[in-house]
């Protein structure tokens, strides 16, 4: 292979960006020619998929052999569907305003860029929303590493009929990071949500330490750089940026400090081929309940992704039970224990079956 | 043509993915050939080229005959330049922090989605951190159509050396709607940050009317549709969402509505074919000294595109005036209006000359 020069090889990335850019054309026509074929056989056809959507992805990222990474190889895709899917059907998204929070992100990461988006004031009213047809789809955060389940958004879940149609996280890390790991640790600077976000962990560390909250993380790590016996709470790029020596590795409260997303619809999602079920579940006063209400999913070789007891909105001392499992409420082992369920507790809400987060 | 079946379209539509994804691969490989020729030729050669991806993605829009709209199509291989640009020089970029606000959206559709953010807490950091290397490129606000140009941008660029790379805006228009534009109008919601955007407008055509701030423009259009002699500020997607009808059209204060943002960085950019200068002039106390100022790019037929005048920091009564003409230093005329410029007026620093933003 002879060397090419800089104007060749930019020649020939033009050449490819124009093949690139004809095919990505001729995807877009047949978006459109496979909404024809949904229209005419349904005059209420819904042309976004998200399961569709979800294998996509991961037949993306499983042939990604590339030298792209499979995270941003995945997210020109996403963008390359969201414009097609715009063409028919330019959905609009509600989540939680003013523009330019991480519910607004979550959005975006889902949808990609091609939607207009409908900032709502409270979680309540992006349910309305939804509800009413004023947006296609609603964006609420569920859990936080930090905070737990979100109580709104399950009380919403509780009282409402939307379905929820697909999940979306993001996450942060913190890491502690300071000019000379081997002296003591006087100061810990950090933004204020950072320090919140990492309380118990310092707590358990550094009980001495005085936590100073600055503007910025990064501004925490650029003046660590500099003060003897300060450490700062910052991600892994500053640590590099700023030439500090690593304290402690991921010291946020709980593992991961994702903020998870659920995507709020109408629709029924069918199965993807990785899929979660949400369920709510209302049990009797009895003890061994909880018990019996995690039976059946043993029983099955069902495994649960999460459980969270939360108060039933207007009832003092009752609650209920939000409960993720893995797979489709089509799966028959699913609607076995889910058949089973109803007989022991008072109420089974099964709130979706969607796609598994896909990066 | 035969109709095809959705499914026979979805085979189609997998197989062009498939194509679409080995291309971007290819051009990945492309990507990393051209570091390797610029790392050959120069050990501090700079991997991100402003004018390059300006004319890339200036092409992509003139020649888009499909579709897709310019604007998805140019977000997308704007995320397939970034991705690629990854692969050698992962990008840092600071912006003003906390995460989720313009600032940081204004970065990610300049650079695209593969890149790492730094979170500053005022604009002096932006700079401090790419004057440092902490960053490779500073996002600053320059100019708001509601407040004008943005003094800590203006003062930091006259005490510090940084360089102009490039230009990037973001726009919002505001509309007033009412469920029946006969009736006349008592009350007006909105966001408090669209009253603020309209304020004058609303002085001028609805003195009387009371105005009320509610938590979202969403929420302001959906108030209005079940109250007589009520209107709302909100954005043209809500007119349809909740069939009102428009009262009047892009009523923010200034055409637009738009915020645009300066991309600082280290290196003089090259030509695009369609770029930008901007100035910094300190002119002489003297009648007229404005006019000799603007003569030279009269004379060579040069289109001013700024000019706002702007105290010199720490000196009182002084003025320094922000300039930005249509082309680029290395043109002819500019460089003849400049020398000329320079003869008439206390000072004058280049900024930088850089494409002008691309949608």
């Amino acid at each position: 292979m002879g060397k090419k020069t800089l104007a060749e090889l930019r020649v020939e990335i033009d050449a490819l960006d124009k093949k690139v850019q004809s095919l990505i054309g001729e995807r877009a026509q047949l978006a459109s020619d496979v909404a024809e074929v949904k229209k005419a056989a349904d005059d209420n056809s819904v042309f976004y998929r998200p399961e569709r959507e979800a294998q996509v992805l991961r037949s993306i990222i499983e042939r990604n052999d590339n030298l792209l990474k499979d995270k941003d190889m995945a997210h020109i895709f996403r963008e390359i569907m969201s414009a097609c899917l715009a063409l028919e059907q330019p959905l609009n998204i509600a989540y939680l305003g003013p523009e330019g929070t991480f519910t607004q992100e979550a959005a975006l990461k889902h949808f990609g860029h091609a939607v207009s988006t409908l900032d709502c004031g409270s979680i309540d009213e992006i349910f309305h929303q939804v509800e009413k047809g004023n947006a296609h789809y609603g964006v609420v955060p569920i859990e936080n590493s930090s905070n737990g389940v979100i109580g709104g958004t399950v009380d919403m879940l509780y009282s409402q009929d939307l379905k929820i149609c697909g999940e979306v996280e993001i996450s942060i890390q913190h890491q502690l990071m300071s000019a000379d790991q081997s002296v003591e640790i006087k100061t810990i600077y950090a933004h204020q949500q950072a320090l919140d976000q990492c309380q118990r962990w310092l707590a358990n560390h550094y009980p001495n330490a005085q936590l100073k909250a600055v503007a910025s993380n990064a501004l925490a790590a650029r003046l660590v750089k500099d003060e003897v016996g300060a450490a700062a709470i910052a991600s892994e790029a500053a640590l590099g940026l700023y030439d500090l020596e690593r304290v402690a590795k991921n010291i946020e409260d709980k593992t991961g400090n994702t903020t998870r997303f659920l995507i709020l619809g109408k629709e029924s999602i069918e199965p993807s081929g990785d899929d979660k079920t949400s369920i709510l579940v209302v049990t009797k006063h009895e003890s061994g309940a909880l018990f019996d209400l995690l039976e059946p999913f043993k029983e099955q070789g069902i495994n649960m992704m999460q459980l969270a007891r939360h108060p039933i909105p207007g009832v003092k001392w009752e609650y209920l039970f939000l409960i993720d499992i893995e797979g489709h409420q089509e799966d028959d082992k699913v609607k076995v224990a889910l058949a089973e369920i109803e007989k022991r507790v008072l109420k089974v809400d099964v709130l979706g079956s969607y796609p598994v987060a896909v990066l």
